[in-house]
């Protein structure tokens, strides 16, 4: 296993950092390599929006469900899937554009993923820690407002870079016989494989809890999955232009 | 510039490759990579078929728009944004799952775009390449009924993976102060440096394509968003269980 794949497998989310400084010139380069990433017919609809002003941060914080790291951590980000500047290009040639496809919005939002993961992969290799925010949707319009995002640009998640004050342990991931299937998609034995992946993971938050905590991966999912998931979400993208046909 | 940032910039597709051949020990290494990606609330809502078929594979060439390489590349994968495996979750503690909701569709969407661009950068990092194939969504029904993906299961895009025998120039990205803003959005000079970015577009398909192809950026995003993007996709995606609410 090369030293990339070693840093790909040792990622986990960090959610304390130090003091010392993340300096503009690193940001750059990070964004920078977002950037290069692969993108959908070459539309690149990544913008990311550099919150600095702790009152816009403090307020970030407290939408995103008091995630005191969002004010906290040196730097933050939100990675916005953004069609604003294909309208202005139409524009720019007097052309129709034709906008509101679900296609349109599955490539703006996966160009975003694929950006941002290369930013994440960029600062872990100088050291750095990340974790992506997806909490910021829960309060989605106050965020369009306080960054005055315009039509056609949604706030697809943050993320909070820094130098890592904390070293928590990697995650067990399910088994890969259930995330990898050859030729087409058999989910017979998944639930066995599930079980028994249930067993690692509660075995994971016992030994990371003192035994505080020991729920398995499918009890979390069931759990979670009994409630609604930001329903506000649909008609939310609906008024920005996306998901209208 | 550390070695893994400089792996992330020269990223490129790769649509020829030579007749070497990719083991299965290798992609098992890029998908647990994938796997170790960030995972919105421990969702883990990827699922990646390997597709060996010959006719399949030249189905799924056919169906995504001619595209030889999807049918002749040493490996073909199939990322899947994947909520199955949580409606059995569900079951397994007899608990109701509350599914069709935008929001699971976004994080189950940039769940899969993670996860892959970890595939595409440990391949690359072994000297691969790889290419996106989101012509798939072409005939989504087609390539689901294919792949015989159950219900909460959708086909996001393609990979095709080998190694390269071709070396295409590194393509032009947007300027930096376009996709990165400070605390607000603000797209006032954003025309301004986007016709200067067209020139560079403009020279870089030039060079390339020998004075035949000098499209610029804004061009050709006006010309492609005259046309009607993939409109069978939100009937389609409701369909299977997804964006209902």
């Amino acid at each position: 296993m090369n030293q990339v794949i070693q840093l790909l497998n040792s990622h986990r989310s960090i959610r304390k950092f130090t003091s010392q400084a993340v300096e503009q010139e690193q940001i750059n380069q990070y964004i920078q390599a977002g950037q290069a990433a692969a993108t959908s017919s070459f539309i690149q609809a990544c913008t990311v929006i550099q919150v600095n002003h702790p009152d816009t941060r403090a307020s970030l914080a407290e939408w995103a469900g008091n995630q005191t790291y969002v004010k906290d951590a040196p730097r933050f980000l939100v990675f916005c899937a953004d069609m604003n500047r294909h309208r202005i290009s139409c524009e720019m040639h007097d052309s129709e554009m034709l906008s509101g496809f679900t296609e349109q919005f599955i490539t703006a939002t996966v160009d975003c993923a694929l950006f941002a993961q290369n930013v994440a992969i960029a600062a872990e290799s100088e050291g750095l820690g990340v974790v992506y925010i997806g909490g910021l949707r829960n309060k989605i319009n106050h965020v369009t407002d306080a960054l005055s995002l315009p039509q056609l640009v949604y706030p697809v998640f943050g993320m909070c870079l820094g130098y890592p004050d904390q070293d928590p342990e990697v995650k067990p991931r399910l088994p890969l016989e259930v995330v990898l299937k050859q030729d087409r998609y058999d989910d017979s034995t998944d639930a066995e494989l599930i079980a028994t992946y249930d067993q690692t993971v509660r075995t994971y938050y016992q030994q990371r809890t003192g035994g505080q905590k020991e729920m398995s991966w499918s009890e979390q999912i069931s759990t979670m999955l009994r409630k609604e998931a930001r329903p506000h979400m649909l008609s939310f993208l609906q008024s920005r232009g996306y998901l209208r046909r």
